[in-house]
Protein backbone atom coordinates (compact mmCIF):
# COMPACT_ATOMS: atom_id res chain seq x y z
CA UNK A 1 0.00 0.00 0.00
CA UNK A 2 1.15 3.41 -0.10
CA UNK A 3 1.68 4.72 3.38
CA UNK A 4 1.67 8.87 3.76
CA UNK A 5 3.25 9.19 7.09
CA UNK A 6 1.39 12.20 8.92
CA UNK A 7 3.81 12.80 12.08
CA UNK A 8 5.61 16.39 10.64
CA UNK A 9 2.12 18.09 11.07
CA UNK A 10 2.04 21.81 12.92
CA UNK A 11 -0.96 20.30 15.07
CA UNK A 12 1.45 18.27 16.98
CA UNK A 13 3.86 20.87 19.44
CA UNK A 14 6.96 19.43 18.85
CA UNK A 15 6.21 19.85 15.29
CA UNK A 16 4.72 23.72 15.83
CA UNK A 17 7.78 24.11 17.72
CA UNK A 18 10.32 23.08 15.31
CA UNK A 19 8.75 25.44 12.62
CA UNK A 20 8.49 28.62 14.72
CA UNK A 21 12.19 28.33 15.40
CA UNK A 22 13.80 26.94 12.09
CA UNK A 23 14.72 24.12 14.01
CA UNK A 24 15.36 20.91 12.07
CA UNK A 25 16.09 18.78 14.31
CA UNK A 26 12.80 17.26 15.48
CA UNK A 27 12.10 17.24 11.55
CA UNK A 28 15.14 15.26 10.69
CA UNK A 29 14.46 12.74 13.32
CA UNK A 30 10.60 12.94 12.34
CA UNK A 31 11.44 12.36 8.91
CA UNK A 32 14.17 9.51 9.21
CA UNK A 33 12.22 7.36 11.64
CA UNK A 34 9.10 7.40 9.12
CA UNK A 35 11.17 6.67 6.54
CA UNK A 36 12.40 3.76 8.35
CA UNK A 37 8.73 2.60 9.32
CA UNK A 38 7.69 1.98 5.73
CA UNK A 39 6.38 5.49 4.65
CA UNK A 40 5.87 6.08 1.05
CA UNK A 41 5.41 9.66 1.27
CA UNK A 42 5.95 12.26 4.04
CA UNK A 43 3.01 14.03 4.51
CA UNK A 44 3.69 17.84 5.47
CA UNK A 45 1.77 19.95 6.95
CA UNK A 46 2.66 23.57 8.87
CA UNK A 47 -0.57 23.68 10.80
CA UNK A 48 -2.15 26.85 12.42
CA UNK A 49 -0.93 30.04 13.78
CA UNK A 50 2.15 29.96 11.57
CA UNK A 51 2.86 33.65 10.10
CA UNK A 52 4.24 33.27 6.55
CA UNK A 53 2.73 29.78 5.52
CA UNK A 54 4.37 29.37 1.87
CA UNK A 55 7.67 30.53 3.33
CA UNK A 56 7.29 28.05 6.47
CA UNK A 57 6.07 25.19 3.80
CA UNK A 58 9.42 25.92 1.59
CA UNK A 59 11.36 25.44 4.70
CA UNK A 60 9.63 22.40 6.25
CA UNK A 61 9.96 20.62 2.67
CA UNK A 62 13.92 21.43 2.65
CA UNK A 63 14.42 20.39 6.25
CA UNK A 64 12.59 17.19 5.43
CA UNK A 65 14.24 16.81 2.07
CA UNK A 66 17.68 17.07 4.06
CA UNK A 67 16.91 13.87 5.72
CA UNK A 68 15.56 11.48 3.76
CA UNK A 69 14.68 10.82 0.12
CA UNK A 70 11.37 9.92 0.48
CA UNK A 71 9.03 11.89 -1.60
CA UNK A 72 7.12 14.67 0.74
CA UNK A 73 3.40 15.03 0.55
CA UNK A 74 2.52 19.10 0.52
CA UNK A 75 -0.35 19.21 2.67
CA UNK A 76 -2.47 22.39 2.30
CA UNK A 77 -5.99 23.41 1.08
CA UNK A 78 -3.67 26.88 -0.12
CA UNK A 79 -2.47 27.08 -3.45
CA UNK A 80 -0.28 29.42 -2.20
CA UNK A 81 1.12 26.90 0.36
CA UNK A 82 1.14 23.98 -1.78
CA UNK A 83 2.44 25.89 -4.72
CA UNK A 84 5.51 27.18 -2.01
CA UNK A 85 5.87 23.85 -1.00
CA UNK A 86 6.19 21.95 -4.58
CA UNK A 87 8.92 24.57 -5.86
CA UNK A 88 10.78 23.34 -3.04
CA UNK A 89 10.24 19.70 -3.33
CA UNK A 90 12.50 16.89 -5.52
CA UNK A 91 11.46 14.00 -7.13
CA UNK A 92 7.84 13.48 -7.34
CA UNK A 93 5.60 14.52 -4.98
CA UNK A 94 2.13 14.63 -3.55
CA UNK A 95 -0.33 17.05 -3.34
CA UNK A 96 -2.85 16.95 0.04
CA UNK A 97 -5.21 17.84 -0.76
CA UNK A 98 -7.81 19.37 -3.25
CA UNK A 99 -10.98 20.40 -1.77
CA UNK A 100 -13.44 19.20 -4.43
CA UNK A 101 -15.00 18.93 -8.05
CA UNK A 102 -15.42 23.03 -7.39
CA UNK A 103 -11.73 23.89 -7.47
CA UNK A 104 -10.26 20.95 -9.01
CA UNK A 105 -8.95 22.54 -12.83
CA UNK A 106 -6.30 24.75 -11.24
CA UNK A 107 -5.12 22.16 -8.59
CA UNK A 108 -4.94 19.68 -11.66
CA UNK A 109 -2.76 22.57 -13.18
CA UNK A 110 -0.66 22.61 -10.72
CA UNK A 111 -0.14 19.25 -10.26
CA UNK A 112 0.61 18.87 -13.95
CA UNK A 113 3.41 21.59 -13.68
CA UNK A 114 5.32 20.29 -11.12
CA UNK A 115 5.35 16.34 -12.36
CA UNK A 116 2.98 15.42 -8.73
CA UNK A 117 0.17 13.33 -7.73
CA UNK A 118 -3.29 14.94 -6.43
CA UNK A 119 -5.67 13.66 -3.37
CA UNK A 120 -9.09 15.61 -4.15
CA UNK A 121 -11.82 14.88 -1.54
CA UNK A 122 -15.42 14.05 -2.91
CA UNK A 123 -16.81 17.70 -1.87
CA UNK A 124 -18.70 19.66 -4.83
CA UNK A 125 -20.70 23.03 -4.51
CA UNK A 126 -23.70 20.96 -2.37
CA UNK A 127 -20.82 20.19 -0.01
CA UNK A 128 -19.42 17.24 1.96
CA UNK A 129 -21.60 14.24 1.11
CA UNK A 130 -22.56 11.73 4.07
CA UNK A 131 -23.98 8.95 1.66
CA UNK A 132 -22.63 6.26 -0.44
CA UNK A 133 -24.12 7.59 -3.77
CA UNK A 134 -23.26 11.25 -4.22
CA UNK A 135 -19.60 10.12 -2.96
CA UNK A 136 -19.45 7.42 -6.37
CA UNK A 137 -21.32 10.71 -8.26
CA UNK A 138 -18.50 13.05 -7.31
CA UNK A 139 -15.70 10.18 -7.78
CA UNK A 140 -16.94 10.06 -11.16
CA UNK A 141 -16.65 13.62 -12.15
CA UNK A 142 -13.24 14.35 -10.63
CA UNK A 143 -12.09 11.21 -12.22
CA UNK A 144 -13.58 12.17 -15.61
CA UNK A 145 -12.67 15.82 -15.11
CA UNK A 146 -8.89 14.81 -14.10
CA UNK A 147 -8.44 12.60 -17.61
CA UNK A 148 -9.98 15.69 -19.17
CA UNK A 149 -7.25 17.84 -18.06
CA UNK A 150 -4.34 15.43 -18.94
CA UNK A 151 -3.71 13.66 -14.89
CA UNK A 152 -3.72 9.84 -15.31
CA UNK A 153 -5.90 8.64 -12.73
CA UNK A 154 -2.65 6.74 -11.94
CA UNK A 155 -1.62 9.99 -10.74
CA UNK A 156 -5.06 10.68 -8.35
CA UNK A 157 -6.15 10.01 -5.19
CA UNK A 158 -9.59 9.77 -4.34
CA UNK A 159 -10.35 10.69 -0.83
CA UNK A 160 -13.97 10.16 -0.15
CA UNK A 161 -13.72 11.55 3.28
CA UNK A 162 -13.92 9.15 6.48
CA UNK A 163 -15.70 10.50 9.91
CA UNK A 164 -14.47 10.00 13.25
CA UNK A 165 -16.72 6.79 14.36
CA UNK A 166 -18.21 8.22 17.49
CA UNK A 167 -19.06 10.32 15.32
CA UNK A 168 -21.73 8.77 12.51
CA UNK A 169 -21.48 4.95 13.55
CA UNK A 170 -22.43 4.21 9.60
CA UNK A 171 -20.03 6.06 8.13
CA UNK A 172 -16.71 3.48 8.04
CA UNK A 173 -19.17 0.86 6.44
CA UNK A 174 -20.74 3.02 3.84
CA UNK A 175 -16.45 4.41 2.73
CA UNK A 176 -16.12 0.60 2.25
CA UNK A 177 -18.86 0.18 -0.05
CA UNK A 178 -17.68 3.30 -1.98
CA UNK A 179 -14.33 1.62 -2.50
CA UNK A 180 -15.45 -1.04 -3.79
CA UNK A 181 -16.67 1.00 -6.44
CA UNK A 182 -14.63 3.70 -6.89
CA UNK A 183 -11.80 0.79 -7.86
CA UNK A 184 -14.07 0.05 -10.57
CA UNK A 185 -14.61 3.54 -11.88
CA UNK A 186 -12.20 3.50 -14.72
CA UNK A 187 -9.27 1.37 -16.04
CA UNK A 188 -7.19 2.12 -14.54
CA UNK A 189 -8.76 3.16 -11.55
CA UNK A 190 -7.24 6.02 -9.36
CA UNK A 191 -5.86 5.60 -6.39
CA UNK A 192 -8.14 5.75 -2.89
CA UNK A 193 -6.91 7.14 0.13
CA UNK A 194 -8.30 8.06 3.48
CA UNK A 195 -7.39 9.77 6.39
CA UNK A 196 -7.13 6.95 8.80
CA UNK A 197 -5.99 8.59 11.96
CA UNK A 198 -9.13 10.87 11.72
CA UNK A 199 -11.86 7.43 12.29
CA UNK A 200 -10.51 6.90 15.84
CA UNK A 201 -10.26 10.78 16.52
CA UNK A 202 -11.35 10.66 20.29
CA UNK A 203 -11.81 7.16 20.92
CA UNK A 204 -10.08 4.87 23.76
CA UNK A 205 -9.04 1.87 21.52
CA UNK A 206 -7.38 4.06 18.18
CA UNK A 207 -4.50 1.74 17.38
CA UNK A 208 -7.40 -1.26 17.21
CA UNK A 209 -10.01 0.92 15.65
CA UNK A 210 -7.20 2.00 13.29
CA UNK A 211 -5.69 -0.96 11.86
CA UNK A 212 -8.61 -3.24 11.98
CA UNK A 213 -10.35 -0.66 9.36
CA UNK A 214 -7.01 -0.56 7.23
CA UNK A 215 -7.68 -3.54 6.90
CA UNK A 216 -11.13 -3.69 6.07
CA UNK A 217 -10.64 -1.04 3.62
CA UNK A 218 -7.66 -2.62 1.85
CA UNK A 219 -9.88 -5.14 1.44
CA UNK A 220 -12.59 -3.15 -0.05
CA UNK A 221 -10.17 -1.80 -2.70
CA UNK A 222 -8.53 0.98 -0.64
CA UNK A 223 -4.68 1.75 -1.53
CA UNK A 224 -3.26 4.43 0.21
CA UNK A 225 -3.74 6.17 3.83
CA UNK A 226 -2.52 9.08 5.48
CA UNK A 227 -1.35 7.59 8.51
CA UNK A 228 0.36 6.81 11.74
CA UNK A 229 3.54 4.58 10.34
CA UNK A 230 5.18 4.87 13.80
CA UNK A 231 2.53 2.63 14.89
CA UNK A 232 4.44 -0.70 14.22
CA UNK A 233 1.18 -2.60 14.61
CA UNK A 234 -0.82 -0.74 12.07
CA UNK A 235 2.15 -0.97 9.55
CA UNK A 236 1.99 -5.10 10.18
CA UNK A 237 -1.68 -5.38 9.93
CA UNK A 238 -1.21 -3.44 6.80
CA UNK A 239 1.84 -5.80 5.45
CA UNK A 240 -0.37 -9.03 6.61
CA UNK A 241 -3.63 -7.78 4.88
CA UNK A 242 -1.53 -7.45 1.53
CA UNK A 243 -0.01 -10.74 1.64
CA UNK A 244 -3.43 -12.85 2.45
CA UNK A 245 -4.79 -10.86 -0.41
CA UNK A 246 -2.00 -12.22 -2.38
CA UNK A 247 -0.79 -9.29 -3.67
CA UNK A 248 2.86 -10.01 -1.48
CA UNK A 249 4.72 -13.27 -1.33
CA UNK A 250 4.77 -15.39 1.87
CA UNK A 251 7.49 -16.23 3.06
CA UNK A 252 8.25 -17.06 7.01
CA UNK A 253 9.69 -13.22 6.71
CA UNK A 254 6.87 -11.99 4.95
CA UNK A 255 7.10 -8.63 7.67
CA UNK A 256 10.48 -8.09 7.53
CA UNK A 257 10.39 -8.24 3.25
CA UNK A 258 8.02 -5.91 3.15
CA UNK A 259 9.91 -3.39 5.27
CA UNK A 260 13.17 -3.90 3.51
CA UNK A 261 11.48 -2.96 0.15
CA UNK B 1 -19.78 -13.09 15.67
CA UNK B 2 -20.44 -17.00 16.06
CA UNK B 3 -17.18 -17.77 17.91
CA UNK B 4 -16.69 -22.05 18.26
CA UNK B 5 -13.90 -22.33 20.58
CA UNK B 6 -11.12 -25.00 19.27
CA UNK B 7 -8.74 -25.88 22.41
CA UNK B 8 -10.91 -28.91 24.01
CA UNK B 9 -9.70 -31.36 21.32
CA UNK B 10 -7.92 -34.61 21.43
CA UNK B 11 -5.02 -32.91 19.44
CA UNK B 12 -3.79 -30.93 22.40
CA UNK B 13 -1.83 -33.34 24.18
CA UNK B 14 -3.32 -32.11 27.94
CA UNK B 15 -6.60 -32.60 26.47
CA UNK B 16 -5.98 -36.25 25.61
CA UNK B 17 -4.62 -36.91 28.43
CA UNK B 18 -7.64 -35.72 29.69
CA UNK B 19 -9.42 -37.90 27.80
CA UNK B 20 -7.95 -40.86 27.98
CA UNK B 21 -8.24 -41.10 32.13
CA UNK B 22 -11.41 -39.25 32.13
CA UNK B 23 -10.09 -36.66 34.38
CA UNK B 24 -12.56 -33.67 34.14
CA UNK B 25 -10.33 -30.91 35.65
CA UNK B 26 -8.15 -29.67 32.59
CA UNK B 27 -11.68 -29.73 30.34
CA UNK B 28 -13.37 -27.98 33.18
CA UNK B 29 -10.59 -25.36 33.39
CA UNK B 30 -10.71 -24.92 29.30
CA UNK B 31 -14.85 -24.92 29.66
CA UNK B 32 -14.58 -21.99 31.92
CA UNK B 33 -11.85 -19.70 30.24
CA UNK B 34 -13.06 -20.02 26.84
CA UNK B 35 -16.94 -19.64 28.27
CA UNK B 36 -15.06 -16.10 29.89
CA UNK B 37 -13.77 -15.58 26.65
CA UNK B 38 -16.73 -15.22 24.58
CA UNK B 39 -17.10 -19.00 22.99
CA UNK B 40 -20.41 -19.23 21.49
CA UNK B 41 -19.62 -22.50 20.74
CA UNK B 42 -17.67 -25.06 22.49
CA UNK B 43 -15.73 -27.46 20.58
CA UNK B 44 -15.40 -30.77 21.43
CA UNK B 45 -13.10 -33.33 19.51
CA UNK B 46 -11.66 -36.38 20.69
CA UNK B 47 -8.56 -36.74 18.74
CA UNK B 48 -7.03 -39.76 16.95
CA UNK B 49 -5.48 -42.68 19.23
CA UNK B 50 -8.72 -43.26 21.32
CA UNK B 51 -10.18 -46.53 21.61
CA UNK B 52 -14.10 -45.93 22.26
CA UNK B 53 -14.54 -42.67 20.52
CA UNK B 54 -18.14 -42.54 21.27
CA UNK B 55 -18.07 -43.43 24.49
CA UNK B 56 -15.24 -40.63 24.70
CA UNK B 57 -17.29 -37.88 23.17
CA UNK B 58 -19.99 -38.86 25.24
CA UNK B 59 -17.84 -38.29 28.44
CA UNK B 60 -16.23 -34.83 26.63
CA UNK B 61 -19.51 -33.71 26.64
CA UNK B 62 -20.53 -34.32 30.05
CA UNK B 63 -17.32 -33.15 31.38
CA UNK B 64 -17.95 -29.99 29.98
CA UNK B 65 -21.58 -29.06 30.25
CA UNK B 66 -20.55 -29.79 34.35
CA UNK B 67 -18.65 -26.77 33.96
CA UNK B 68 -19.71 -24.16 31.43
CA UNK B 69 -23.85 -23.63 29.41
CA UNK B 70 -21.88 -22.89 26.61
CA UNK B 71 -23.70 -24.74 23.95
CA UNK B 72 -21.20 -27.28 22.89
CA UNK B 73 -20.31 -28.17 18.93
CA UNK B 74 -19.92 -31.74 18.87
CA UNK B 75 -16.88 -32.17 15.91
CA UNK B 76 -16.58 -35.43 14.02
CA UNK B 77 -17.03 -36.45 10.84
CA UNK B 78 -18.15 -39.69 12.15
CA UNK B 79 -22.30 -40.32 12.64
CA UNK B 80 -21.59 -42.32 15.57
CA UNK B 81 -19.51 -40.17 17.21
CA UNK B 82 -21.69 -37.46 16.51
CA UNK B 83 -24.28 -38.88 17.54
CA UNK B 84 -23.34 -40.61 21.58
CA UNK B 85 -22.21 -36.40 21.27
CA UNK B 86 -25.48 -35.03 20.57
CA UNK B 87 -26.90 -37.54 23.10
CA UNK B 88 -25.38 -36.35 26.09
CA UNK B 89 -26.00 -32.40 24.84
CA UNK B 90 -28.38 -30.22 26.58
CA UNK B 91 -29.77 -27.49 24.90
CA UNK B 92 -29.06 -26.66 20.79
CA UNK B 93 -25.38 -28.16 19.75
CA UNK B 94 -23.76 -27.64 16.85
CA UNK B 95 -22.69 -30.66 14.80
CA UNK B 96 -19.17 -29.80 13.06
CA UNK B 97 -18.90 -31.39 10.62
CA UNK B 98 -20.65 -33.29 7.68
CA UNK B 99 -18.53 -34.04 5.19
CA UNK B 100 -20.34 -32.77 1.86
CA UNK B 101 -23.29 -32.98 -0.10
CA UNK B 102 -22.49 -37.29 -0.49
CA UNK B 103 -23.62 -37.60 3.12
CA UNK B 104 -25.79 -34.49 3.53
CA UNK B 105 -28.97 -36.27 3.75
CA UNK B 106 -28.09 -38.45 7.31
CA UNK B 107 -26.39 -35.69 8.49
CA UNK B 108 -29.46 -33.41 8.30
CA UNK B 109 -31.61 -35.72 9.75
CA UNK B 110 -29.15 -36.40 12.31
CA UNK B 111 -29.31 -32.26 13.15
CA UNK B 112 -33.45 -32.34 12.89
CA UNK B 113 -33.49 -35.15 15.26
CA UNK B 114 -31.42 -33.06 18.17
CA UNK B 115 -32.92 -30.06 17.64
CA UNK B 116 -28.86 -29.21 16.48
CA UNK B 117 -27.39 -26.78 13.55
CA UNK B 118 -25.33 -28.29 11.29
CA UNK B 119 -21.43 -27.61 9.71
CA UNK B 120 -21.16 -28.36 6.02
CA UNK B 121 -18.25 -28.74 4.20
CA UNK B 122 -18.05 -27.81 0.29
CA UNK B 123 -17.89 -30.79 -1.03
CA UNK B 124 -19.13 -33.20 -3.06
CA UNK B 125 -18.09 -36.69 -4.99
CA UNK B 126 -15.28 -35.10 -6.93
CA UNK B 127 -13.49 -34.10 -3.84
CA UNK B 128 -12.18 -31.04 -2.33
CA UNK B 129 -12.45 -27.85 -4.47
CA UNK B 130 -9.96 -25.13 -5.07
CA UNK B 131 -11.61 -22.75 -7.07
CA UNK B 132 -14.57 -20.36 -6.35
CA UNK B 133 -16.82 -21.33 -8.63
CA UNK B 134 -17.12 -24.73 -7.51
CA UNK B 135 -17.69 -24.07 -3.83
CA UNK B 136 -20.23 -21.59 -4.71
CA UNK B 137 -21.98 -24.39 -7.28
CA UNK B 138 -21.64 -26.77 -4.39
CA UNK B 139 -22.72 -24.65 -1.43
CA UNK B 140 -25.77 -23.73 -3.58
CA UNK B 141 -26.46 -27.61 -3.73
CA UNK B 142 -26.16 -27.71 0.03
CA UNK B 143 -28.26 -24.90 0.66
CA UNK B 144 -30.82 -26.50 -1.94
CA UNK B 145 -30.62 -29.65 -0.31
CA UNK B 146 -31.07 -29.06 3.41
CA UNK B 147 -33.68 -26.63 2.81
CA UNK B 148 -36.09 -29.44 0.69
CA UNK B 149 -35.13 -31.80 3.98
CA UNK B 150 -36.64 -29.37 6.41
CA UNK B 151 -33.30 -27.54 8.16
CA UNK B 152 -33.27 -24.14 7.57
CA UNK B 153 -30.78 -21.81 6.33
CA UNK B 154 -30.45 -20.37 9.90
CA UNK B 155 -29.61 -23.70 11.12
CA UNK B 156 -26.72 -24.49 8.09
CA UNK B 157 -23.12 -23.34 8.34
CA UNK B 158 -21.19 -23.30 5.06
CA UNK B 159 -17.56 -24.35 5.85
CA UNK B 160 -15.60 -23.53 2.15
CA UNK B 161 -12.52 -24.86 3.54
CA UNK B 162 -9.53 -22.61 4.32
CA UNK B 163 -5.92 -23.91 3.51
CA UNK B 164 -3.00 -22.62 5.05
CA UNK B 165 -1.57 -19.39 3.40
CA UNK B 166 1.74 -21.36 3.08
CA UNK B 167 0.43 -24.20 0.86
CA UNK B 168 -1.53 -21.88 -1.61
CA UNK B 169 -1.58 -18.58 -1.28
CA UNK B 170 -4.02 -17.48 -3.60
CA UNK B 171 -6.76 -19.49 -1.68
CA UNK B 172 -7.12 -17.01 1.41
CA UNK B 173 -8.25 -14.16 -1.09
CA UNK B 174 -10.86 -16.81 -2.90
CA UNK B 175 -12.29 -17.62 0.37
CA UNK B 176 -13.09 -13.62 0.28
CA UNK B 177 -15.21 -14.03 -2.62
CA UNK B 178 -16.46 -17.11 -2.00
CA UNK B 179 -17.83 -15.39 1.91
CA UNK B 180 -19.15 -12.36 -0.04
CA UNK B 181 -21.40 -14.55 -2.81
CA UNK B 182 -22.59 -16.98 -0.19
CA UNK B 183 -24.14 -14.40 2.05
CA UNK B 184 -26.49 -13.61 -0.45
CA UNK B 185 -26.97 -17.33 -1.62
CA UNK B 186 -30.63 -17.49 -0.11
CA UNK B 187 -32.72 -15.11 1.92
CA UNK B 188 -32.15 -15.50 5.05
CA UNK B 189 -28.53 -16.59 4.23
CA UNK B 190 -26.91 -19.89 5.56
CA UNK B 191 -24.18 -19.06 8.25
CA UNK B 192 -20.54 -18.71 6.56
CA UNK B 193 -17.76 -20.80 8.91
CA UNK B 194 -14.31 -21.31 8.35
CA UNK B 195 -11.28 -23.07 10.42
CA UNK B 196 -9.64 -19.70 11.43
CA UNK B 197 -6.56 -21.52 12.66
CA UNK B 198 -5.72 -23.64 9.42
CA UNK B 199 -5.09 -20.89 8.11
CA UNK B 200 -1.75 -19.56 9.72
CA UNK B 201 -0.65 -23.49 10.36
CA UNK B 202 3.25 -23.46 10.24
CA UNK B 203 3.37 -19.92 10.04
CA UNK B 204 5.75 -17.91 12.14
CA UNK B 205 3.27 -14.67 12.73
CA UNK B 206 -0.08 -17.07 13.40
CA UNK B 207 -2.01 -14.64 15.83
CA UNK B 208 -1.51 -11.75 13.12
CA UNK B 209 -2.48 -13.51 10.27
CA UNK B 210 -5.07 -15.00 12.04
CA UNK B 211 -6.92 -11.89 13.21
CA UNK B 212 -5.84 -9.86 9.46
CA UNK B 213 -7.94 -12.62 7.91
CA UNK B 214 -10.68 -12.74 10.75
CA UNK B 215 -11.43 -9.08 10.05
CA UNK B 216 -11.24 -9.57 6.00
CA UNK B 217 -13.81 -12.73 6.46
CA UNK B 218 -16.49 -11.37 8.42
CA UNK B 219 -16.25 -7.91 6.18
CA UNK B 220 -16.64 -10.51 3.28
CA UNK B 221 -19.87 -12.13 5.21
CA UNK B 222 -18.36 -14.58 6.96
CA UNK B 223 -20.55 -14.63 10.49
CA UNK B 224 -18.48 -17.96 12.17
CA UNK B 225 -15.24 -19.24 12.90
CA UNK B 226 -13.53 -22.29 14.24
CA UNK B 227 -11.07 -20.29 16.54
CA UNK B 228 -8.79 -19.52 19.61
CA UNK B 229 -10.68 -17.84 21.42
CA UNK B 230 -8.20 -17.56 24.61
CA UNK B 231 -6.05 -15.29 21.77
CA UNK B 232 -7.17 -11.72 23.23
CA UNK B 233 -6.07 -10.27 20.20
CA UNK B 234 -8.41 -12.11 17.74
CA UNK B 235 -11.04 -11.83 19.72
CA UNK B 236 -10.55 -7.55 19.98
CA UNK B 237 -10.42 -7.67 16.28
CA UNK B 238 -13.78 -9.25 15.70
CA UNK B 239 -15.12 -7.34 18.12
CA UNK B 240 -13.86 -4.33 16.56
CA UNK B 241 -14.44 -5.49 12.97
CA UNK B 242 -18.44 -5.76 13.86
CA UNK B 243 -18.24 -2.41 15.72
CA UNK B 244 -16.81 -0.97 12.65
CA UNK B 245 -19.34 -2.33 10.17
CA UNK B 246 -21.58 -1.24 12.56
CA UNK B 247 -23.04 -4.42 13.82
CA UNK B 248 -22.48 -3.11 17.35
CA UNK B 249 -23.01 -0.53 18.79
CA UNK B 250 -19.69 2.21 19.72
CA UNK B 251 -19.32 3.03 22.76
CA UNK B 252 -15.93 3.80 24.77
CA UNK B 253 -15.92 0.35 26.29
CA UNK B 254 -17.14 -1.16 23.84
CA UNK B 255 -15.08 -4.43 23.68
CA UNK B 256 -16.22 -4.70 27.59
CA UNK B 257 -19.83 -4.15 26.20
CA UNK B 258 -19.61 -6.88 23.76
CA UNK B 259 -17.64 -9.20 26.28
CA UNK B 260 -20.20 -8.80 29.12
CA UNK B 261 -23.17 -9.55 26.58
Amino acid sequence: MIAVAERINGMFSDVKKAIKNRDPAVIHDLAKRQTEAGASYLDLNVGPGIADQPEAMKWLVGATQEASKTPVSVDSQKLDVAKAGLEAASGQPLINSCKGLEVLDEWVALTLEHDASLVCLTIDKRGIPQDIDTRLEIAAAIVGTAIEKGLEPTRLFIDPILFPVNVDQKQPNYLLEVCRQISIISDPPPHIICGLSNLSQGTKERSLINRAYLTMALTAGLDSAVMDVLDKDVMDAAITTEMLLNKQIYSDAFLKAARGR
